[in-house]
């Protein structure tokens, strides 16, 4: 390690001699997998990227060039190489090195980043920007064939080749965006060109060939056989020098002296010139190099297998913080749900809520069997496709992290994977809605605003039936500011004829989702990362989604989980289980709680919260969520409109959620104490309405 | 007439002989010029396609095969061929025929459109779905060259290249999308090739050549000769075949029985087609021929000389629905600033609000020369980039109708027009400002739609100093549903470190404009579509921006422009305009109205909206946006977390905005009766809450 040890800049590295460099990108990927084997992080495209980065900084002065990598999960041997290579070992922890490429963290990050496809557009308006200044440092955008596939890198290079200013763009070509490559533009890449395209351009050669002076038909007859001299002579480039960038590739991205030389030449051009790098992710790891998708982003894991190690030891979680997972509902209380058989909980008698003791401890039992609401998520997308042949499944690059995986197995033709480009997805669904078919866009809640346009303008005017699956709602953990999902219900709710759902826990996902493809409309279903909350005996049965029935979600219906008369909390999603425990402590001061189970974030159920507010008049609303238009600003606009706030009832409101704030990077349950959503939180939000106002 | 008369489906047209096409194209335009003289409207683009409608419909049969215009505004001809000749004199008017295709309008359009670029994916939606149907029926999706510069297009193609699905994509190249076309894919398509290009071409079809057998190094001289053949050979067509698409033309787009024919071979084909038609926008109207962008979107005109016909007799205004400029405030009311020379209305004495008849009577001669909002912009834009040279100006497509074309004029090399490309138009400005430049994006509210994840990741986490200027925020009259600038407020709002005004006249206008270029951080300033409020004489003075000074402008604070007692009015934006109107009407009524022009809506003017909600508790909140999520729901957000509503006080609130509808397409005035979002709206809400409350 005292190689990399003695690099704090881009300086100390052009110190060294080139043949020293092999060495150094050794120790690079030694520490990335040490580090990354314990905190997770996204190995597989860091590892390709070693000696890229290398030869970058070998060549180019950073940061008076700027250097700005696409989505930035690929940084850390860049991270490693501008003096964080102390705090490595604290990456993707709170308050520790960040995931991504970011400002704020050292200059050496030209642009923040977390979503793909931007380092061209930003680029361009750093070159621009330079221009303008009469600053002749060199701009450098870093991007990856899979973040090729997105309209806004398109955009960028379409204005950058207009604009003619010194922009050197590295496309780092692994073949993969996340998961495999998809779209005509990656076969572009990867010279499967196919067989009709070559056979026009061979027609038009053929045209041409026979007009020039002295080439006869025999000529062109040879010509016409060297299919491989052909194929040579169709490079990637085209697509490229169309946008008038210089192309220059496609090189080994691994071989050091060659990207040396390469970028020692481009940085003598002005203009916007395209270097094609190949690269192999996890290259140097060899379980990384064999699994690359998983090896995307990976949790913690054992070096020398490559396995995973389990959740329950993962080194970034604080212990203290850890969610406990047994619920505690005191008997006393009468638990109601407002139709026959709505709790999934509970199968004997509608009228109880049977999460007591006996179950607290089978679920300890049974915890390693519990799904992610994304596996039942894809579990039930199976079943439904099974009972319903319009039912169709999108997602943009992420059929393994939207848990659709198995149902591309199963139903190849009604799978639909558009690669990062979360605009055509939506629109793509809503032309196959306007057919009738009942398309399921899963996308992350984070990148499904880049489709607010989409989602507004093509689904929601003309009220196709178009169902977003969004995942990762809420906290995130350690991706961070550019990746928590906690903008969806306020970005949701200002357009019309939308409906919004957010489930407690999986089963109600699935009964959610279930009631989504039968609605006629478009519905967003907004879940979170990570494990259900173990509903359901899994040990017993797996299939979660054939065990519940849709009657118990009606469209605008709340769940009155809970009566009481001190409090009323109104919560949504997996706020309602922070809830719970919450219930639990405050019954132990002797306050008694009503918790509803909202459901609905949209349309609300405008009768279940009037019929509970006009009877408790402290509330809080509760959800992982901005509360600037929020869920809690819903209620108060439906007490406001219902006159509430003008008959001298003294409400006592107290709205928890995330205030007006980026959330940093960190354990989900770190940042969940940190920004006051937890069960902490809500005990302590009950005390203070209780105690009277604070002005 | 007669001819077009006799036509109401797509059958009909195919009863006539080719020869009597000709003289239906005739009269198609005819009519359109006729009724778009009166109405307004799409003219230059309709006019452009007229041949290119008619082969289509002749060759395939709409609606069993589905046609999909991109943006919608051409497709004038369309209309008048699929039963809407009749009434399409209605053209734009309340209940009226939509100026873009719509489907609840008619079967044979078959997907809602207004924004850009949606075609592909739309038409591929629909063809896959077609697919898992076993339906045969065919798909065309028609898309302009301008829209071809927008991301979303872009993720079409690529997917639909992969696809491989039968998708007939007809790209008509007029060579401009509103304004002139931009970037380098237009270049492309024009087949000015760059010099570069070419040669690095014809280094590797010199290598390629030599590489044969038989050819010698004789006959790669001769062909490196050979230019003009080799610019034959490199087409346009290569860029989608490159995206495996069938590449066919560029073929004239007004010849019909061309047309005809090559539609019918295309037709026999089933995968991917790119069909390139070369038009004229404008084509048979001269003075439209001539002055396309002027023709792209106008108001009514004289057919003779293609002159524009003044607003004031604008066909489609009923006239007792016009708004009264005359702003009466009784005497006897304290009006006042919260600094001194606050108001700009007001340069003698700030205490008092110099709205009075003879000035009322001044600015009804001077109507004339009132700018609009965004002539005002423009204006204030030139001053600012005198002043300061980090100024720049950014723009999707829109010099134009942004206000920014002098501004192009006169600082080339700081404005960058980035084609239709809102999300690199963002990105970009926020590459740029992380330099220190201080870029303006200047795009319409409901084009910044597209780019609300790129406000949010690439601007706001790092509070990068962007400013949005956000034209035609509010009802934007004629274009309906798919342009209404309504929920800008909102998808903005839940953005940390956003800072959003709105003015409520064009000189509040130019002096937050200048404060927010002073104001290190993301900006979006938003204002209403049309004339100003004739604030200043222009007549004696057009630099409205050279009098006005940003003292008057403090960030987070609200301007009272008059006190009240009995109700307390609380504005935003021309809502400001509405409410001065509503407070003499109610001033004869006895009720005495306090009005706040509140200006930032995040953040809010805490303090003063405390102060009077405190004396004051019949409150009114207005606003030409959603409720769901906006203004009003800010204000109530405020009140419940500073515990006002557990104070016991008798909160009378009436939010004033468009509940939860698409807003359909008119003339701004009767929209905004007929969604009570005007005077008499803001009129009827505070006796309704001032006679009690309604449950």
């Amino acid at each position: 390690m005292t190689l990399l040890n003695s690099i704090k800049t881009s300086h100390d590295l052009k110190k060294l001699s080139r043949h020293e460099l092999p060495a150094l990108a050794r120790d690079i990927r030694e520490r990335i997998i040490s580090v990354v084997s314990k905190r997770g992080g996204h190995l597989a495209s860091s590892l390709g990227v070693v000696e890229l980065t290398l030869a970058i900084h070998y060549v180019f002065n950073i940061p008076s060039d700027s250097l700005i990598w696409d989505v930035g999960h690929q940084a850390y041997a860049h991270k490693l190489l501008t003096g964080r290579s102390d705090r490595f070992d604290s990456l993707r922890t709170f308050k520790g090195i960040s995931g991504f490429a970011k400002r704020s963290e050292s200059p050496c990050d030209a642009f923040t980043v977390g979503h793909s496809s931007t380092s061209i557009s930003a680029g361009l308006g750093i070159s621009v920007a330079k221009h303008l200044k009469q600053d002749r440092s060199k701009v450098i955008s870093v991007i990856g064939d899979g973040s090729m596939t997105a309209g806004l890198a398109y955009e960028g290079m379409n204005q950058a080749g207009d604009a003619d200013r010194d922009l050197i763009v590295i496309l780092n070509d692994n073949e993969m965006s996340i998961s495999e490559n998809v779209g005509a533009l990656s076969s572009f890449l990867s010279r499967t060109l196919s067989a009709n395209y070559l056979q026009n351009m061979k027609k038009d050669f053929g045209s041409f060939l026979k007009s020039l002076p002295g080439i006869g038909d025999d000529i062109y007859r040879i010509a016409k056989k060297s299919e491989n001299s052909f194929k040579t002579f169709v490079t990637p480039g085209m697509l490229f020098e169309a946008f008038n960038f210089d192309y220059f590739g496609p090189i080994n991205g691994h071989r050091l002296n060659h990207l040396i030389d390469i970028m020692e030449n481009i940085k003598q051009l002005n203009k916007p010139v395209l270097l094609h790098v190949t690269t192999i992710k996890g290259k140097g790891y060899e379980p990384a190099e064999k699994n690359p998708i998983y090896f995307h982003g990976v949790g913690s894991f054992d070096i020398n297998t490559g396995n995973s190690i389990s959740a329950g030891s993962k080194a970034n979680t604080n212990d203290s913080l850890k969610p406990n997972k047994s619920l505690i509902l005191n008997n006393g209380h009468a638990l109601m749900g407002t139709t026959k058989n709505e709790s999934p909980i509970n199968t004997a008698n509608s009228r109880d809520f049977h999460i007591n003791s006996s179950q607290a401890s089978a679920s300890k039992n049974r915890a390693d069997v519990i799904p992610t609401y994304t596996e039942v998520f894809g579990r039930t997308m199976i079943e439904l496709a099974m009972q319903d042949k319009r039912v169709v499944a999108i997602t943009a690059a992420m059929p393994e992290g939207t848990g659709l995986s198995k149902f591309a197995e199963q139903f190849p033709d009604r799978f639909f994977d558009v690669g990062i480009a979360e605009q055509h997805a939506v629109t793509f669904a809503a032309g196959m809605a306007s057919q009738g078919m009942k398309p399921v866009v899963a996308i992350y809640s984070t990148f499904m605003q880049r489709a607010y346009d989409q989602i507004l303008h093509d689904v929601c005017i003309d009220t196709h039936h178009v169902v977003f699956a969004l995942d990762r709602g809420g906290i995130v953990g350690e991706d961070g500011p550019t990746h928590h999902g906690l903008f969806d219900f306020a970005y949701l709710r200002n357009i019309p004829n939308m409906t919004i759902m957010a489930p407690k826990d999986e089963h109600e996902l699935a009964a959610m989702l279930k009631k989504a493809v039968d609605h006629d409309g478009p519905v967003a279903i907004r879940y979170p990362r990570g494990k259900g909350e173990g509903v359901v005996d899994y040990s017993v049965s797996k299939d979660i989604a054939v065990s519940c029935g849709t009657k118990c979600i009606e469209i605008g219906k709340a769940e009155l989980l809970c009566d009481g008369k001190d409090l009323l909390i109104l919560a949504a999603g997996k706020s309602v289980q922070d809830s719970i425990k919450a219930i639990a402590e405050l019954e132990q001061k002797n306050i008694s709680t009503a918790l509803v189970n909202i459901r609905f974030v949209k349309p609300l159920d405008e009768d279940m919260i009037l019929r509970m507010t006009d009877k408790i008049h402290n509330i809080i609303t509760v959800e992982e969520h901005m509360l600037d238009g929020g869920f809690g600003s819903a209620v108060l606009e439906l007490l406001a409109d219902r006159g509430r706030f003008g008959s001298g009832v003294k409400y006592r409101i107290k709205r928890i959620g995330i205030r007006d704030k980026f959330v940093e990077h960190g354990h989900q349950d770190i940042l969940r104490s940190e920004y006051n959503i937890d069960t902490a939180a809500i005990v302590a939000g009950a005390m203070e309405i209780l105690s009277g106002y604070k002005n």
